[in-house]
């Protein structure tokens, strides 16, 4: 029996960018479970959520109910599920690998790391990433993203990443916020968070940075500077995800 | 040889409030480490951390360096340490006991817990305990949490405490705060985050509510409020912990 993963296409066939759903992906690539992509563009998550009755996993700045991928149907078991972080959990516990994500009963601590990830290290890497996203978007999504974004911070799309010494300026912060994450890492012996297996934690954090690789391309500036940042240790990461990138 | 942990008094002679010095006694006591508090009102902190060399701890809104409580000073290595995530970890290194507060290499995980758990559980708390910590303050440091909450918060404390309606939506807030890393506990085997020995992040936790405990008494309906939330979960952690309550 397959999985099916939804996940939003871009203008690069057989590539995905979605940091939550790269999370996912990598658990069902790293657990070798059979599952299959279905490509879902942006505005319409929300009517193929309610249709399918998955729950919505959050709320928009209006109140209303916000429906998001990733989210999964696993014929196996019959369940429609949403939210990276409740999706972990279920197949944690449905496909169980020889080493577990949440190691050492350590799924309470973790449950709250991808927030925590993405307020400590990213704040300023939006206004960077999100016009570079916007351009390998086909026009449904990227429509959704330009008007949802440009909303959000109150800028056109052309005028959203910083320039000249406010650019260098952003970019450092974006930096510092990654050096915050650094000092996690360099509390343990590494090179994962939680030591020599790679645990939910990790996942997160290379979902993310595997997010920056596709949009910008492995030969930009930018995934050069980030990949080199903190003695390498974010190109190392990805680098040992290599073997887990493939997307079917 | 004795450790010396410097705190903030209050008017309840042989009792301690502070959250972030409650994790260092708290570690003191469970290991047994003899230390002796040395008290010292909060507007001399600054100039005495500076006499002892200790390193601030982060800036002020202003931008200068900000110092804080607690620090120590440990004779036996000669050293004096600010910051209690970096105290907890020279104890853990100096003192290792029969098993660790960081077990299964979760140092890096865990460090951000304190930071994480006050941003998600406390923010409506503040305006609840400022007014009744500050009656129970001496007068030099009463006059110092005055004068920087009333300009942190723009409000007299007189009127900082939410009242009627507001007050009970706040005081739900609060609950709500707490509710989020009720979930992360119940993630768990339990009854501690990390399952069934002690570790950082629970005795963050259980020094925050200590404070509560402390402030209001336990025969405040406050304090009646909270214990009881969540299935006892938070009245439970500080019963576990009444054995390492001594103040020396």
């Amino acid at each position: 029996m397959t999985i099916t993963l939804f996940d939003v296409p871009s203008k690069f066939e057989g590539q995905a960018f979605s940091p939550s759903t790269w999370r996912i992906r990598y658990i069902l690539n790293m657990r070798n479970i059979p599952y299959k992509t279905e490509w879902i563009e942006l505005p319409d998550i929300e009517s193929r959520s309610k249709g399918l009755g998955i729950a919505p996993t959050g709320l928009k700045p209006d109140g209303t109910p916000f429906y998001t991928i990733p989210f999964i149907h696993d014929p196996s078991t019959g369940i429609y599920l949403s939210d990276s972080t409740h999706i972990a959990e279920y197949l944690e516990k449905t496909y169980p690998g020889p080493s577990s994500i949440f190691p050492h009963n350590t799924l309470g601590l973790q449950s709250p790391f991808a927030d925590l990830f993405f307020s400590t290290a990213l704040p300023a890497l939006w206004k960077f990433i999100i016009p570079s996203l916007y351009e390998i978007l086909n026009p449904a999504s990227g429509a959704y993203i330009r008007a949802t974004r440009e909303k959000l911070f109150g800028q056109p799309l052309e005028e959203m990443t910083p320039k000249g010494a406010l650019g260098d300026a952003e970019w450092a912060k974006f930096r510092e916020g990654l050096g915050k994450v650094d000092v996690w890492y360099s509390k343990t012996s590494g090179p994962y968070l939680l030591g020599d297996t790679i645990s939910w934690a990790d996942i997160v954090v290379v979902a993310a940075l595997t997010l920056m690789k596709v949009v910008w391309g492995e030969d930009s500036q930018q995934w050069k500077d980030i990949s080199s940042w903190h003695g390498g240790r974010w190109g190392g990461l990805v680098d040992d995800f290599k073997k887990y990138t493939n997307v079917v």
